[in-house]
Protein backbone atom coordinates (compact mmCIF):
# COMPACT_ATOMS: atom_id res chain seq x y z
CA UNK A 1 0.00 0.00 0.00
CA UNK A 2 1.51 3.40 -0.87
CA UNK A 3 0.51 4.82 1.85
CA UNK A 4 1.80 2.42 4.45
CA UNK A 5 4.87 4.09 6.76
CA UNK A 6 3.59 7.51 6.69
CA UNK A 7 4.69 9.94 10.01
CA UNK A 8 2.98 13.15 9.75
CA UNK A 9 0.68 14.77 7.39
CA UNK A 10 1.43 18.53 6.00
CA UNK A 11 -2.09 20.44 4.78
CA UNK A 12 -1.96 23.45 2.69
CA UNK A 13 -4.31 25.70 4.52
CA UNK A 14 -6.06 28.79 2.41
CA UNK A 15 -8.91 26.75 1.14
CA UNK A 16 -7.74 22.94 2.28
CA UNK A 17 -8.10 23.98 6.03
CA UNK A 18 -10.10 27.08 5.87
CA UNK A 19 -12.91 28.88 3.87
CA UNK A 20 -10.52 32.31 2.77
CA UNK A 21 -13.60 34.15 0.98
CA UNK A 22 -16.55 32.96 2.99
CA UNK A 23 -14.75 33.73 6.09
CA UNK A 24 -13.17 37.69 5.00
CA UNK A 25 -16.84 38.54 3.19
CA UNK A 26 -18.27 38.09 6.38
CA UNK A 27 -15.68 39.64 8.59
CA UNK A 28 -15.86 42.59 6.24
CA UNK A 29 -19.47 43.21 5.75
CA UNK A 30 -19.79 42.60 9.69
CA UNK A 31 -16.71 45.65 9.83
CA UNK A 32 -18.86 47.66 7.18
CA UNK A 33 -22.32 47.30 9.03
CA UNK A 34 -20.64 49.02 12.14
CA UNK A 35 -18.59 51.39 10.26
CA UNK A 36 -22.05 51.75 7.94
CA UNK A 37 -19.76 51.92 4.84
CA UNK A 38 -21.67 50.81 1.56
CA UNK A 39 -19.35 48.66 -0.30
CA UNK A 40 -20.36 44.84 -2.25
CA UNK A 41 -17.22 43.03 -0.29
CA UNK A 42 -17.40 39.88 -2.77
CA UNK A 43 -15.21 41.77 -5.84
CA UNK A 44 -13.58 44.21 -3.20
CA UNK A 45 -12.47 40.28 -1.38
CA UNK A 46 -11.51 38.99 -4.82
CA UNK A 47 -9.72 41.63 -6.00
CA UNK A 48 -7.97 42.14 -2.55
CA UNK A 49 -7.19 38.63 -2.73
CA UNK A 50 -5.78 38.54 -6.30
CA UNK A 51 -2.64 40.37 -5.00
CA UNK A 52 -1.37 36.81 -3.07
CA UNK A 53 0.20 34.59 -5.49
CA UNK A 54 1.96 37.74 -8.15
CA UNK A 55 3.18 39.00 -4.77
CA UNK A 56 4.64 35.74 -3.95
CA UNK A 57 6.00 34.98 -7.41
CA UNK A 58 7.75 38.43 -7.40
CA UNK A 59 9.84 37.00 -4.39
CA UNK A 60 10.39 33.70 -5.88
CA UNK A 61 11.53 35.23 -9.24
CA UNK A 62 13.78 37.31 -7.41
CA UNK A 63 11.88 40.57 -8.50
CA UNK A 64 11.31 41.02 -5.14
CA UNK A 65 12.87 40.50 -1.59
CA UNK A 66 11.06 38.60 0.66
CA UNK A 67 8.39 40.07 1.95
CA UNK A 68 5.47 38.12 4.27
CA UNK A 69 2.38 37.53 3.19
CA UNK A 70 0.97 39.31 6.13
CA UNK A 71 2.76 42.93 4.33
CA UNK A 72 1.82 40.92 0.53
CA UNK A 73 -1.65 41.66 1.55
CA UNK A 74 -1.40 45.19 3.44
CA UNK A 75 -0.14 47.14 0.45
CA UNK A 76 -3.10 45.76 -2.06
CA UNK A 77 -5.32 46.65 0.76
CA UNK A 78 -4.32 49.95 0.80
CA UNK A 79 -4.86 50.13 -3.00
CA UNK A 80 -7.96 48.36 -3.08
CA UNK A 81 -9.82 50.77 -0.20
CA UNK A 82 -8.45 53.66 -2.20
CA UNK A 83 -9.95 52.23 -5.26
CA UNK A 84 -13.08 51.90 -3.32
CA UNK A 85 -13.11 55.24 -2.13
CA UNK A 86 -12.11 54.51 1.39
CA UNK A 87 -8.72 56.04 1.07
CA UNK A 88 -9.46 57.62 4.54
CA UNK A 89 -9.83 54.49 6.66
CA UNK A 90 -7.60 55.25 9.89
CA UNK A 91 -4.46 52.85 10.24
CA UNK A 92 -6.36 50.69 13.08
CA UNK A 93 -8.85 49.73 11.17
CA UNK A 94 -6.12 48.74 8.57
CA UNK A 95 -4.38 46.88 10.68
CA UNK A 96 -8.06 45.43 11.79
CA UNK A 97 -9.01 44.40 8.29
CA UNK A 98 -5.56 43.23 6.79
CA UNK A 99 -5.57 40.73 9.88
CA UNK A 100 -8.88 39.35 8.77
CA UNK A 101 -6.35 36.00 6.75
CA UNK A 102 -5.71 35.60 10.84
CA UNK A 103 -9.42 35.39 11.96
CA UNK A 104 -10.18 32.64 8.80
CA UNK A 105 -12.95 29.67 9.81
CA UNK A 106 -11.86 26.25 8.94
CA UNK A 107 -14.61 24.02 6.67
CA UNK A 108 -17.10 22.53 8.60
CA UNK A 109 -15.29 18.99 8.70
CA UNK A 110 -11.77 20.23 9.40
CA UNK A 111 -11.32 20.50 13.22
CA UNK A 112 -13.20 16.71 13.64
CA UNK A 113 -10.34 15.25 10.42
CA UNK A 114 -7.60 16.66 12.51
CA UNK A 115 -8.17 15.93 15.75
CA UNK A 116 -9.17 11.95 14.08
CA UNK A 117 -5.65 12.61 12.36
CA UNK A 118 -3.84 14.25 15.08
CA UNK A 119 -4.06 11.01 16.95
CA UNK A 120 -2.07 9.19 14.80
CA UNK A 121 -0.19 11.28 12.62
CA UNK A 122 2.09 14.64 13.26
CA UNK A 123 -0.19 16.80 11.78
CA UNK A 124 1.06 20.49 10.62
CA UNK A 125 0.32 23.13 8.09
CA UNK A 126 2.88 23.37 5.60
CA UNK A 127 0.97 27.16 4.37
CA UNK A 128 2.35 30.40 2.24
CA UNK A 129 0.83 32.24 5.80
CA UNK A 130 3.28 33.46 7.92
CA UNK A 131 3.85 32.00 11.37
CA UNK A 132 1.87 34.51 13.81
CA UNK A 133 -1.51 34.38 10.60
CA UNK A 134 -1.06 30.54 11.38
CA UNK A 135 -0.70 30.53 14.90
CA UNK A 136 -3.40 33.09 15.49
CA UNK A 137 -5.81 31.07 13.10
CA UNK A 138 -5.49 28.14 14.85
CA UNK A 139 -5.97 29.50 17.84
CA UNK A 140 -9.08 30.96 16.61
CA UNK A 141 -10.77 28.06 14.68
CA UNK A 142 -9.29 25.57 16.91
CA UNK A 143 -6.94 23.47 14.79
CA UNK A 144 -5.33 21.38 16.56
CA UNK A 145 -1.66 21.39 15.10
CA UNK A 146 1.58 19.47 16.80
CA UNK A 147 3.73 22.04 15.03
CA UNK A 148 3.20 25.31 12.35
CA UNK A 149 5.78 25.11 9.20
CA UNK A 150 5.06 27.54 6.68
CA UNK A 151 7.03 29.25 3.70
CA UNK A 152 8.17 32.52 6.35
CA UNK A 153 10.68 29.75 8.02
CA UNK A 154 12.59 29.00 4.76
CA UNK A 155 12.15 32.59 3.29
CA UNK A 156 10.50 30.86 0.09
CA UNK A 157 7.27 30.32 -1.04
CA UNK A 158 5.41 27.24 -2.11
CA UNK A 159 6.50 25.88 -4.73
CA UNK A 160 9.77 26.28 -4.19
CA UNK A 161 11.62 23.16 -3.23
CA UNK A 162 13.02 24.35 -0.11
CA UNK A 163 9.41 24.56 1.36
CA UNK A 164 8.55 20.69 0.98
CA UNK A 165 12.58 19.91 1.87
CA UNK A 166 12.43 21.78 4.73
CA UNK A 167 9.09 20.81 6.36
CA UNK A 168 10.91 17.33 5.93
CA UNK A 169 14.02 17.86 7.57
CA UNK A 170 12.59 19.82 10.27
CA UNK A 171 9.77 16.92 10.76
CA UNK A 172 13.09 14.66 11.21
CA UNK A 173 11.67 12.22 8.18
CA UNK A 174 11.80 10.93 5.05
CA UNK A 175 10.34 12.21 2.20
CA UNK A 176 7.91 9.08 1.92
CA UNK A 177 7.14 9.29 5.78
CA UNK A 178 4.90 12.49 5.14
CA UNK A 179 1.78 13.29 3.21
CA UNK A 180 0.69 16.55 1.66
CA UNK A 181 -2.93 17.43 2.04
CA UNK A 182 -4.07 20.00 -0.54
CA UNK A 183 -7.09 21.00 -2.47
CA UNK A 184 -4.77 22.39 -4.91
CA UNK A 185 -3.51 19.92 -7.81
CA UNK A 186 -0.08 22.22 -8.36
CA UNK A 187 1.08 21.82 -4.71
CA UNK A 188 0.20 17.87 -4.36
CA UNK A 189 2.45 17.35 -8.24
CA UNK A 190 5.18 19.62 -6.62
CA UNK A 191 5.04 17.44 -3.28
CA UNK A 192 4.97 14.13 -4.85
CA UNK A 193 7.99 15.34 -7.18
CA UNK A 194 10.03 15.65 -4.06
CA UNK A 195 8.99 12.03 -2.88
CA UNK A 196 6.29 12.63 -0.64
CA UNK A 197 2.90 11.46 -0.38
CA UNK A 198 -0.09 12.53 -1.86
CA UNK A 199 -4.10 13.47 -0.68
CA UNK A 200 -6.45 15.32 -2.45
CA UNK A 201 -9.37 16.60 -0.94
CA UNK A 202 -11.77 18.66 -3.18
CA UNK A 203 -12.73 21.90 -1.90
CA UNK A 204 -15.02 22.98 -4.80
CA UNK A 205 -16.31 26.60 -3.65
CA UNK A 206 -12.95 27.84 -1.93
CA UNK A 207 -13.35 30.77 -4.92
CA UNK A 208 -16.89 31.08 -4.89
CA UNK A 209 -19.49 29.71 -7.13
CA UNK A 210 -18.05 30.49 -10.26
CA UNK A 211 -14.76 28.37 -9.01
CA UNK A 212 -12.79 26.77 -12.77
CA UNK A 213 -10.03 24.99 -11.35
CA UNK A 214 -9.27 22.34 -8.90
CA UNK A 215 -12.67 20.67 -9.03
CA UNK A 216 -11.44 17.34 -9.44
CA UNK A 217 -8.18 15.28 -8.99
CA UNK A 218 -5.87 15.46 -11.98
CA UNK A 219 -3.25 12.68 -11.06
CA UNK A 220 -3.49 9.67 -9.59
CA UNK A 221 -2.93 10.93 -5.53
CA UNK A 222 -1.94 8.62 -3.30
CA UNK A 223 -5.58 9.29 -1.23
CA UNK A 224 -8.37 11.12 -2.87
CA UNK A 225 -11.22 12.39 -0.16
CA UNK A 226 -14.30 14.30 -0.49
CA UNK A 227 -13.13 16.14 2.95
CA UNK A 228 -11.17 15.69 6.22
CA UNK A 229 -13.58 12.50 8.04
CA UNK A 230 -13.18 10.75 4.41
CA UNK A 231 -9.19 11.10 4.48
CA UNK A 232 -8.80 9.93 8.13
CA UNK A 233 -10.77 6.91 7.88
CA UNK A 234 -8.56 6.34 4.90
CA UNK A 235 -5.64 6.18 6.65
CA UNK A 236 -6.94 4.65 9.39
CA UNK A 237 -7.00 7.04 12.32
CA UNK B 1 1.89 46.33 36.38
CA UNK B 2 4.66 45.13 34.53
CA UNK B 3 2.71 42.44 33.11
CA UNK B 4 -0.32 44.29 31.24
CA UNK B 5 -0.43 43.97 27.65
CA UNK B 6 1.25 40.50 27.41
CA UNK B 7 0.32 38.56 24.58
CA UNK B 8 2.19 35.64 24.61
CA UNK B 9 4.48 33.04 26.79
CA UNK B 10 7.62 31.75 25.14
CA UNK B 11 8.93 28.67 27.25
CA UNK B 12 12.50 27.48 28.21
CA UNK B 13 11.65 23.57 27.97
CA UNK B 14 14.64 21.47 29.39
CA UNK B 15 14.25 21.85 32.33
CA UNK B 16 11.48 24.12 33.31
CA UNK B 17 8.63 22.74 31.04
CA UNK B 18 9.84 18.79 31.33
CA UNK B 19 12.04 16.67 33.92
CA UNK B 20 14.41 15.68 31.52
CA UNK B 21 17.36 13.99 33.99
CA UNK B 22 14.69 11.68 35.94
CA UNK B 23 12.82 10.63 32.33
CA UNK B 24 15.95 9.69 30.82
CA UNK B 25 17.36 8.00 33.60
CA UNK B 26 13.97 6.26 33.89
CA UNK B 27 13.79 5.90 30.28
CA UNK B 28 17.57 4.40 30.13
CA UNK B 29 16.82 2.16 33.29
CA UNK B 30 13.79 0.32 31.39
CA UNK B 31 16.10 -0.24 28.15
CA UNK B 32 18.94 -1.36 30.46
CA UNK B 33 16.49 -4.19 32.43
CA UNK B 34 15.31 -5.04 29.26
CA UNK B 35 18.79 -5.76 27.34
CA UNK B 36 20.74 -7.25 30.96
CA UNK B 37 22.63 -4.36 30.50
CA UNK B 38 24.98 -4.08 34.14
CA UNK B 39 25.02 0.11 34.15
CA UNK B 40 24.94 2.89 36.32
CA UNK B 41 22.40 5.13 34.64
CA UNK B 42 22.71 8.06 36.73
CA UNK B 43 26.11 9.22 36.28
CA UNK B 44 26.00 8.06 32.28
CA UNK B 45 23.29 10.64 32.18
CA UNK B 46 25.10 12.85 33.83
CA UNK B 47 28.47 12.71 31.76
CA UNK B 48 26.08 12.68 28.22
CA UNK B 49 24.08 15.64 28.78
CA UNK B 50 27.15 17.47 29.92
CA UNK B 51 28.39 17.80 26.07
CA UNK B 52 24.92 20.03 25.72
CA UNK B 53 26.15 23.65 26.33
CA UNK B 54 29.54 23.05 24.68
CA UNK B 55 28.29 21.22 21.82
CA UNK B 56 25.91 24.58 21.26
CA UNK B 57 28.84 27.30 22.25
CA UNK B 58 30.77 25.84 19.47
CA UNK B 59 28.15 26.68 16.73
CA UNK B 60 27.86 29.87 19.11
CA UNK B 61 31.30 30.55 18.78
CA UNK B 62 31.87 29.80 15.35
CA UNK B 63 34.31 26.43 16.44
CA UNK B 64 31.64 24.80 14.79
CA UNK B 65 29.20 24.86 11.80
CA UNK B 66 25.04 24.42 13.09
CA UNK B 67 24.97 21.27 14.25
CA UNK B 68 21.49 20.38 15.73
CA UNK B 69 21.07 19.23 19.46
CA UNK B 70 20.02 15.93 18.25
CA UNK B 71 23.46 15.47 16.60
CA UNK B 72 25.43 17.01 19.43
CA UNK B 73 23.53 14.45 21.88
CA UNK B 74 24.52 11.48 19.50
CA UNK B 75 27.91 11.86 19.09
CA UNK B 76 28.39 11.96 22.70
CA UNK B 77 26.19 8.86 23.14
CA UNK B 78 28.36 7.63 20.85
CA UNK B 79 31.40 8.43 23.29
CA UNK B 80 29.86 7.29 26.49
CA UNK B 81 28.37 4.22 25.56
CA UNK B 82 32.11 2.87 24.35
CA UNK B 83 33.11 4.52 27.92
CA UNK B 84 30.69 2.29 29.68
CA UNK B 85 31.88 -1.14 28.09
CA UNK B 86 28.61 -0.86 25.39
CA UNK B 87 30.64 -0.23 22.25
CA UNK B 88 28.75 -2.61 20.46
CA UNK B 89 25.65 -1.66 20.48
CA UNK B 90 23.34 -2.02 17.33
CA UNK B 91 22.59 1.16 15.47
CA UNK B 92 18.73 0.83 16.22
CA UNK B 93 19.70 0.82 19.88
CA UNK B 94 21.78 4.30 19.38
CA UNK B 95 19.06 5.78 17.49
CA UNK B 96 15.71 4.54 19.80
CA UNK B 97 18.32 5.93 23.22
CA UNK B 98 19.27 9.38 21.40
CA UNK B 99 15.30 9.93 20.83
CA UNK B 100 14.91 9.63 24.54
CA UNK B 101 15.04 13.51 24.36
CA UNK B 102 11.81 13.32 22.14
CA UNK B 103 10.53 11.48 25.18
CA UNK B 104 11.02 13.68 28.38
CA UNK B 105 7.40 13.59 30.66
CA UNK B 106 6.69 17.17 32.01
CA UNK B 107 7.30 18.16 35.45
CA UNK B 108 3.57 17.35 37.41
CA UNK B 109 2.37 21.00 37.07
CA UNK B 110 3.19 21.91 33.98
CA UNK B 111 0.75 20.59 31.82
CA UNK B 112 -2.12 21.82 33.88
CA UNK B 113 -0.50 25.22 33.80
CA UNK B 114 -0.06 25.23 30.02
CA UNK B 115 -3.82 24.47 29.17
CA UNK B 116 -5.18 27.58 31.81
CA UNK B 117 -2.09 29.35 30.14
CA UNK B 118 -3.30 28.47 26.44
CA UNK B 119 -6.53 30.22 27.37
CA UNK B 120 -5.26 33.47 27.82
CA UNK B 121 -1.76 33.81 25.76
CA UNK B 122 -0.63 32.24 22.90
CA UNK B 123 2.26 29.66 24.28
CA UNK B 124 5.33 28.39 22.65
CA UNK B 125 8.63 26.59 23.51
CA UNK B 126 11.59 28.58 23.12
CA UNK B 127 13.76 26.19 23.39
CA UNK B 128 17.26 24.88 22.44
CA UNK B 129 16.21 21.33 20.95
CA UNK B 130 15.00 20.48 17.46
CA UNK B 131 11.42 20.86 16.31
CA UNK B 132 11.23 17.27 16.04
CA UNK B 133 12.37 16.83 19.69
CA UNK B 134 10.00 19.56 20.84
CA UNK B 135 7.25 18.31 18.62
CA UNK B 136 7.65 14.75 19.58
CA UNK B 137 7.90 15.61 23.02
CA UNK B 138 4.53 17.34 23.02
CA UNK B 139 3.18 14.75 21.48
CA UNK B 140 4.51 12.23 24.24
CA UNK B 141 3.57 14.46 27.34
CA UNK B 142 0.06 16.14 26.13
CA UNK B 143 2.08 19.76 25.98
CA UNK B 144 -0.88 21.85 24.42
CA UNK B 145 1.65 24.09 22.18
CA UNK B 146 -0.26 26.88 19.96
CA UNK B 147 3.50 27.03 17.86
CA UNK B 148 7.18 25.62 18.66
CA UNK B 149 9.54 27.83 17.61
CA UNK B 150 13.26 26.69 18.80
CA UNK B 151 17.23 27.49 18.31
CA UNK B 152 16.62 25.12 14.84
CA UNK B 153 14.56 27.68 13.23
CA UNK B 154 17.47 30.56 13.48
CA UNK B 155 20.13 28.59 13.31
CA UNK B 156 21.55 30.09 16.35
CA UNK B 157 21.43 28.50 19.94
CA UNK B 158 19.81 30.53 23.40
CA UNK B 159 21.78 33.40 24.73
CA UNK B 160 22.10 34.29 21.15
CA UNK B 161 19.56 37.62 20.45
CA UNK B 162 18.57 35.89 16.54
CA UNK B 163 16.79 33.28 19.30
CA UNK B 164 14.58 35.65 21.62
CA UNK B 165 14.41 38.52 18.85
CA UNK B 166 13.33 35.49 15.76
CA UNK B 167 10.83 34.47 18.20
CA UNK B 168 9.44 38.14 18.65
CA UNK B 169 9.37 38.33 15.29
CA UNK B 170 7.19 35.31 14.44
CA UNK B 171 4.79 35.84 16.53
CA UNK B 172 3.98 39.59 15.41
CA UNK B 173 4.82 41.02 18.03
CA UNK B 174 6.72 43.67 20.21
CA UNK B 175 9.14 42.33 22.66
CA UNK B 176 7.48 43.69 25.90
CA UNK B 177 4.44 41.65 24.47
CA UNK B 178 6.33 38.63 25.16
CA UNK B 179 7.02 37.09 28.45
CA UNK B 180 10.00 34.33 28.55
CA UNK B 181 9.07 31.81 31.07
CA UNK B 182 12.20 30.10 32.55
CA UNK B 183 13.75 28.17 35.18
CA UNK B 184 17.49 29.70 34.50
CA UNK B 185 18.38 33.02 35.60
CA UNK B 186 20.96 33.56 32.48
CA UNK B 187 17.91 32.93 30.22
CA UNK B 188 15.45 35.74 31.32
CA UNK B 189 18.80 37.77 31.81
CA UNK B 190 19.10 37.62 28.14
CA UNK B 191 15.33 37.87 27.50
CA UNK B 192 15.34 41.11 29.19
CA UNK B 193 17.81 42.51 27.72
CA UNK B 194 15.84 42.70 24.92
CA UNK B 195 13.12 44.23 26.10
CA UNK B 196 10.87 40.99 26.97
CA UNK B 197 9.03 40.18 30.59
CA UNK B 198 10.27 37.48 32.44
CA UNK B 199 8.96 34.82 34.43
CA UNK B 200 11.38 32.02 36.94
CA UNK B 201 9.95 28.66 37.89
CA UNK B 202 12.15 26.92 40.17
CA UNK B 203 13.36 23.98 39.05
CA UNK B 204 15.20 23.00 42.40
CA UNK B 205 15.31 19.15 41.78
CA UNK B 206 16.19 19.45 37.49
CA UNK B 207 19.71 18.26 37.95
CA UNK B 208 19.27 15.66 40.73
CA UNK B 209 19.62 16.20 44.49
CA UNK B 210 22.80 18.07 44.68
CA UNK B 211 22.07 21.00 42.41
CA UNK B 212 24.07 23.90 43.45
CA UNK B 213 22.37 26.79 40.56
CA UNK B 214 18.95 28.58 40.01
CA UNK B 215 17.93 27.75 42.98
CA UNK B 216 16.54 31.33 43.93
CA UNK B 217 15.50 34.02 41.43
CA UNK B 218 18.76 36.03 40.96
CA UNK B 219 17.57 39.35 39.86
CA UNK B 220 13.24 41.19 40.19
CA UNK B 221 11.76 39.18 37.37
CA UNK B 222 8.22 40.40 36.52
CA UNK B 223 7.37 37.19 38.17
CA UNK B 224 8.27 34.61 40.40
CA UNK B 225 6.90 31.29 40.90
CA UNK B 226 6.92 27.82 42.29
CA UNK B 227 5.33 26.09 39.63
CA UNK B 228 3.05 26.48 36.27
CA UNK B 229 -0.31 26.64 38.00
CA UNK B 230 0.94 29.48 40.17
CA UNK B 231 2.13 31.08 37.02
CA UNK B 232 -1.32 30.62 35.58
CA UNK B 233 -2.74 32.05 38.75
CA UNK B 234 -0.68 35.45 38.72
CA UNK B 235 -1.12 36.32 34.91
CA UNK B 236 -4.66 35.72 35.65
CA UNK B 237 -5.09 32.86 33.41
Amino acid sequence: MAIAGIKALTFDTFGTVVDWRTSIINDFTAFGRKKKLKVNWEPFVDEWKSAYRPGMDAVRTGKSQWMTVDRIYRIKLDEVLSKYGLGGMPEDDRVYLNRAWHRLNPWPDAVAGLKRLKKKYVISPLSNGDVSCLTNMAKHGGLPWDVILCAELFKHYKPDPETYLGAIAYLGLQPHEVMMVAAHNYDLKNARSHGMRTAFVARPTEYGPLQTENLVAEEDWDIVAGDFGELATKLGA
